[in-house]
């Protein structure tokens, strides 16, 4: 089966709003091993709405609308469709008591163009809203399905994914199982990393392989399609196998985890603590790492120290060391981590010094940035160039911060990255 | 001129990333006064963006392509538009030294395939990529413009704003001048700031504006179009004017303006320092302010102290505080804010303490925060019941924080928000 998923709303034309509807059910979709071709984006407007619908037809069995349900004179989605396909609309009375009872537990007058939200297509299958007050659908004819869900992602996602979902994993009946894996690498490029697995990328067809690069990391996504679960399993562990002998050296972890999460993780199990001095990244290290939840049991805290007054003070460098070898330096990172681990009594502490940019600072171009990372066995300093803006700078410094500690509480050092 | 925009990538139509980019370019061709009636996404597959791009020609004069101009095999936009228009591709000098610095920087080696994304359509105009290696292209025909760019936010934004947009501005050769001007506001809601404009945003077609609420923020745009920039400005003062003489309490900035960079400009007009003892945010705060260029200069530092035994060590809070209020409460909120400003030495210092979520704190349901604010002065707590996820209430949490301090910082405290 193949989709297109249409959003009608001239809003996302003017760019006041961005399409996340499509991403939330091609998603959903991909789990279903529905193939989704295409993304449409059109404004209310019958005409062009219509030429859309026409070639949608063309291109897709499933043809997924969002918004342009509500109570307007602009949201025409559902009225354009029934024209198109020669059927009408009424008035669904469960919808219509719902919306009734909506405006009353607000408190509020309902005005009459609050009940043109109720009508739906003759013989769909109406969606119900548990969200806000317009109905989805879901229409079939001999050659296509029609599925009409609610603009506003509050109510869109719930609606999809418990009412929609199933009904369409049943209208699929189907035999094919789909699973995906994901694998998770830092210190590689995308392009060094299908430069490497070019041979085994060319060949595969089933499980397919698809690499995607996003700040800072590259990920990889294996898919299977077969008969069971079982062998959908194997079809990814062989090809999995074939990957991490070429490349495994990278991998840091799999599916949802992140190099926060990560990190976190190995913390939890080796029961260490961390602890953090930050200064060009004043603070987001830390915040990365407090974004999983459960942080709290290994992260103990930190200081910012983003003036040299401040490293003095708080963090006890000597003014001297500053001077001499400057506030960007591996000095410098180094007594900033191991000040962080004696402060706050932790396992293991990083400190993190730097140029984000636009300037540089004193005779360190914009982008330097050193790392200290402090553990029971010494201290160890790593420097990065990095070329991009202040705060691509800053996000990329703690994303690469994050892989060194990972490397460190998996081999001891990060001298290999 | 009307446009559509192309992005082309299977990763968004397996729902791995949201097409920002077509919202980001709307918005700035909406300025233009170039009209968006289709957004299209077609994954990586030469016969279906071929498809796509003879569709496109059909009703539209600007076709804008972001995405798949990279250096692997999957990247095939730049090839499949020459083969289209029957032109090929020539390597650019420039871009190329610049991918070869890139790679020299980041002191990495460089695979072959990168060269690939040096390629260029023959007789394109080439468009300089600041923030990554593809570059992009502008190239006419008799009866279209063809625009590639970069499809990574952060390469193309940049590219779109600076290099692209004016020359779509002498291309459209307008006599017309547009003019837009941004108006930030906080601590109103979207919906109440449209409620209280309806009548003049229903009468309003010059300047038009429309609002837009992202990230905790509402924002205005003003748009004028007409002969002379003098003009546009009298217009959009004009109604520039009745919009503040009716929600002119909430406006914090104008255009490129954030909540941060609107604190450290307060803080440098006013000549004081700031530092911050943060908990939920774990640093969040902190690093916003530092993502402002010279933030330095009003930034001392701070603390995270993230658990209660930090609290207590680094912040010198008392034990018994900590267990009579608990750790989300007005008083502990205080009481970092102050210790904080003792210990940094500044003029004004916040604490941030709160249950981010999933989980309730104790008997503080997820989404309670406690903002305390200290200054000579004396101190201030503000309580926010967020109802987002986890990391959605942090931001949010560091948002709400600016804002108050902005308050504070030109009234003397917060207490009107």
């Amino acid at each position: 089966m193949n989709a297109e998923i249409i959003a009608v709303g001239s809003e996302l034309l003017l760019g006041q709003i961005t399409n996340t509807n499509a991403r939330f059910i091609s998603n959903h979709l991909a789990e279903l091993g529905i193939n989704v071709f295409y993304h449409t984006v059109v404004g209310d407007n019958a005409g062009r709405l219509e030429e859309v619908i026409t070639k949608a037809e063309e291109r897709a069995d499933l043809i997924i609308f969002t918004g342009g349900l509500g109570p307007t004179k602009d949201d025409l989605t559902k009225e354009t469709i029934a024209r198109h396909l020669g059927t009408t609309l009424e008035m669904d009375e469960e919808a219509l008591q719902s919306i009734v009872a909506f405006f009353e537990r607000a408190g509020r007058p309902m005005t009459d163009n609050n009940k043109k939200q109720a009508l739906v297509l003759k013989d769909s299958k109406v969606l119900v809203n548990h969200h806000g007050m317009a109905p989805g659908m879901l229409y079939k004819t001999d050659n296509h399905v029609y599925m009409l869900l609610p603009g506003p992602p509050k109510e869109m996602e719930p609606m999809f994914q418990f009412e929609a979902k199933p009904m369409l994993a049943r209208l699929l009946n189907q035999a094919d199982v789909i699973l995906s894996h994901v694998l998770r690498f830092y210190g590689i490029g995308e392009a060094e990393l299908e430069f490497r697995l070019q041979e085994l990328l060319d060949r595969q067809t089933n499980p397919t392989i698809a690499p995607l690069a996003a700040d800072g990391e590259v990920t990889l996504r294996i898919t299977a399609k077969t008969n069971t679960e079982e062998q959908a399993w194997e079809l990814i562990n062989a090809s999995k196998k074939e990957i991490l002998d070429e490349v495994g050296e990278y991998l840091y972890g799999y599916d949802d985890d992140s190099l926060a999460s990560k990190t976190i993780e190995l913390l939890k199990e080796q029961s260490k603590t961390i602890s953090a001095a930050e200064s060009l990244t004043a603070g987001l290290f830390q915040s990365e790492l407090a974004a999983v939840p459960g942080a709290s049991a290994v992260l103990s805290g930190g200081v910012i120290a983003y003036n040299e007054e401040t490293k003095i003070s708080q963090l006890g460098l000597s003014p001297d060391l500053l001077k001499q070898f400057g506030v960007v330096s591996e000095e410098t990172a180094i007594a900033m981590a191991e000040a962080a681990r004696l402060k706050f009594h932790t396992d293991i502490a990083i400190g993190l010094t730097g140029a984000a940019g636009p300037d540089a600072h004193g005779d360190q171009p914009a982008g330097t940035v050193w790392i200290g990372i402090a553990t029971s066995d010494g201290t160890d300093a790593y420097r990065l160039q990095l070329s991009g803006m202040r705060n691509t700078n800053r996000l990329r410094a703690v994303k690469l911060a994050l892989s060194y500690i990972i490397r460190t509480l998996t081999e001891g050092n990060a001298r290999k990255i």
